[in-house]
């Protein structure tokens, strides 16, 4: 704990220097940091390898080794993601509510740092430069605390970060590495609340409920999506056979992929067998109720392949991978009821060309993103005009859905006057 | 726990219906919950005389009794504050951050409820109907935990209330009532993160730590205040005296008030003899510092009687009584430091002439409120304009000071378009 509380202490007093950086001294760190990771290039590559050499001892999958390979092209990509961050506008100083009370006291609130954010993740060692820079650029500190896995790769990254931190003369302390493998130091992070103000764990839905139990600092939960898309009969069914297709296919492994299809009873005979083709072909697998397989069935009573029945947990299940559940409903009010009762919260829509319905399944869903006639995929920083993206809440409090740089932000109120006393 | 677990499912039933109510539904039901109230005035006098009996038997002091007693006259000014929530504006479907993708999909944020509210509270029977009126208002549900030694009053009230909301057609269950004063049920409260989403607890800093370490909910932590008011040399000193006499006389119990006053050096012997003089007629006693305390002898050497010297941990502590802490400092930049390293991020100002150190001072000082030349007492939501207020966080997420009706609402994105598919 001693090891944590030092950390945290650090952190704390760096987050004060920090904050007051103006945007054009923190763009230009963004910079130096940009060319300190440069410089160290070298370094990075060759600690990479180490953590891959330890990987492939331990028998990691292959695509394990291939979320934490570092490449002369993905340090370049990691590096250049850093610089489009300085191009961003800066949230922090901006000012609003600005209004003069009846006394005459002159009120608004105006955009601050958070303070220290603890970010806790694993594999990917471009989340480390990604989360400084970002905490950076809105004038926060961070304790990182990444997989063991990657621990050389973070190492030597974090090195560098703070070459830059040095150079710019800002202190080296706003970012901080949790160089110690050991899980009991998550714990310990989580209890720091006088010097950590935002938790954000990436990963899944084990960590984030570790989180949620263990922490006193608050924590953003998301990541986790039971996504679902309706087609109601007035849907244009050729467009929407791609829509879905977009939904589920492009990268099924994420949090915004389709899991969850419901189809309006008027058009599945039309509708399923097609899109059972569509899908099917990219590998898709089905797994549909009743009413849906009657429609999928062919002369000789068969089904495709890829359909099996839906059991009971399949629609309360985040697939991540090319597997779909398929539901018919009777009516938009079955399918706003099917999704109130099985959803997460992330990602949801409906597919229709009655503006009354639209309109209905927007009031009546309160997922983090709501569509109309779009892809689910489209639930992402970048994809929704963010230029950035810390990590996606599907919990209600402080932010919701994609959070970009105002999320790692906060206000004071400054109350001005001419020595006003309350009465 | 199952009791818990069986409110949470209900209040989570309610809130997904009365988050559909419009705004004039909402203001129909707060109208007829008040009607209600009138109605039920009887029975709620007789059931607060049953608290009051017990409380008395348990030797409360007269100051608990006051603060859990209710009149006719007290419980008229409650109904007339609830009465007041229906002219206040309803944040609820307030679209924001429209904008149109170069891909063509049109996102916006929309105001929504943030579901479930849980309330932990103490002793004052009002806060049941405050907290019932705004939670309704904003269509949220809420879960209501008062204190045992209101538990007669707070069945009664919530009986009127829930009374209201089936008279109006809207689901009863919206407000719930903790009926078993077994301390237990506030720990289960605290797991039920499937069904409430955010925790408000008002008391005492014990509850807010307790909230904070056994919560799986996000809890709104507050209430402390450790506040500062630093006396440049440029102040006006005539009208510093009556700010400061504001904000620590007119009533020091709450967390507003003044706890540590900070003076410039320069200014001190001529300031610091005319502010014990004033506020020491009223009762005040002072922890002041060597400096100060040289200021403030008379020919004699002798300190007036109010003044003693500031132990260690004076400077730390906030006082909620007539007890002032005073510290001479240097300059700007220490008062600066001081409150850096003391306040509770409350509410902190300064009074000066100077605009380049009133810019400084709220450049520097991170607290929710900071002012110049005002009163602390200000923090607060119906003084700075919000209309109502739930409660004063000093966490730094999603609300910061004073949380009106807009801090109970959070947001969903809604992205409409033309079948677009992510690239």
């Amino acid at each position: 704990m001693k090891m944590m509380v030092e950390i945290g202490k650090r952190a704390k007093a760096a987050a004060r220097q920090i904050a007051g950086a103006s945007s054009s001294q923190k763009n230009a760190l963004l910079e130096a940091i940009a060319a300190s990771l440069e410089a160290a290039s070298q370094e990075i590559l060759q600690a990479n390898r180490e953590d891959l050499l330890v990987a492939e001892a331990a028998g990691l999958t292959p695509a394990l080794l291939d979320r934490l390979a570092l490449n002369p092209t993905r340090l370049r990509g990691v590096i250049a993601d850093l610089r489009k961050v300085i191009d961003l506008p800066d949230p922090v100083g901006e000012i609003f509510d600005q209004t003069v009370l009846p006394n005459g006291l002159r009120v608004h609130k105006q955009r601050v740092p958070l303070g220290v954010l603890g970010v806790i993740y694993e594999a990917r060692p471009n989340v480390t430069v990604d989360v400084a820079g970002l905490a950076l650029k809105t004038g926060n500190a961070a304790i990182l605390r990444g997989g063991s896995e990657t621990i050389h790769s973070n190492r030597a990254l974090v090195k560098a970060i703070r070459a830059g931190l040095l150079s710019s003369g800002l202190p080296e302390d706003a970012i901080l590495f949790v160089d110690d493998p050991d899980r009991l130091r998550v714990y310990e992070l989580l209890q720091l609340h006088q010097y950590v103000d935002m938790l954000i764990p990436r990963g899944g839905a084990a960590l984030h409920a570790y989180c949620r139990e263990n922490s006193r600092i608050p924590v953003i939960t998301g990541g986790i999506g039971i996504c679902h898309l309706f087609v109601d009969y007035s849907a244009d069914l050729q467009a929407a056979v791609e829509v879905i297709y977009n939904a589920k296919v492009q990268r099924p492994s994420v949090c915004n992929a389709l899991d969850t299809l419901l189809v309006h009873h008027q058009i599945a005979r039309r509708f399923l067998p097609e899109l059972v083709q569509r899908l099917g072909a990219a590998g898709v697998s089905f797994r549909a109720d009743q009413a849906a397989r009657d429609h999928l069935r062919d002369r000789q009573g068969q089904l495709p392949p890829a359909v099996t029945p839906a059991g009971d947990e399949d629609f309360d299940t985040e697939w991540l991978s090319l597997v779909l559940g398929v539901k018919t409903v009777e009516d938009l009010e079955e399918a706003i009821a099917h999704i109130a009762e099985h959803s997460t919260g992330h990602s949801d829509g409906i597919l229709t060309g009655d503006p009354d319905h639209a309109r209905q399944f927007v009031r009546s869903v309160d997922s983090a993103a709501v569509y109309v006639n779009a892809s689910t995929r489209f639930t992402d920083g970048a994809q929704l005009g963010l230029g950035a993206e810390v990590a996606i809440s599907t919990q209600r409090l402080h932010a919701r859905g994609p959070m970009g740089l105002r999320e790692l932000t906060t206000y004071k109120w400054v109350v001005q006057g001419d020595y006003q006393v309350r009465e």
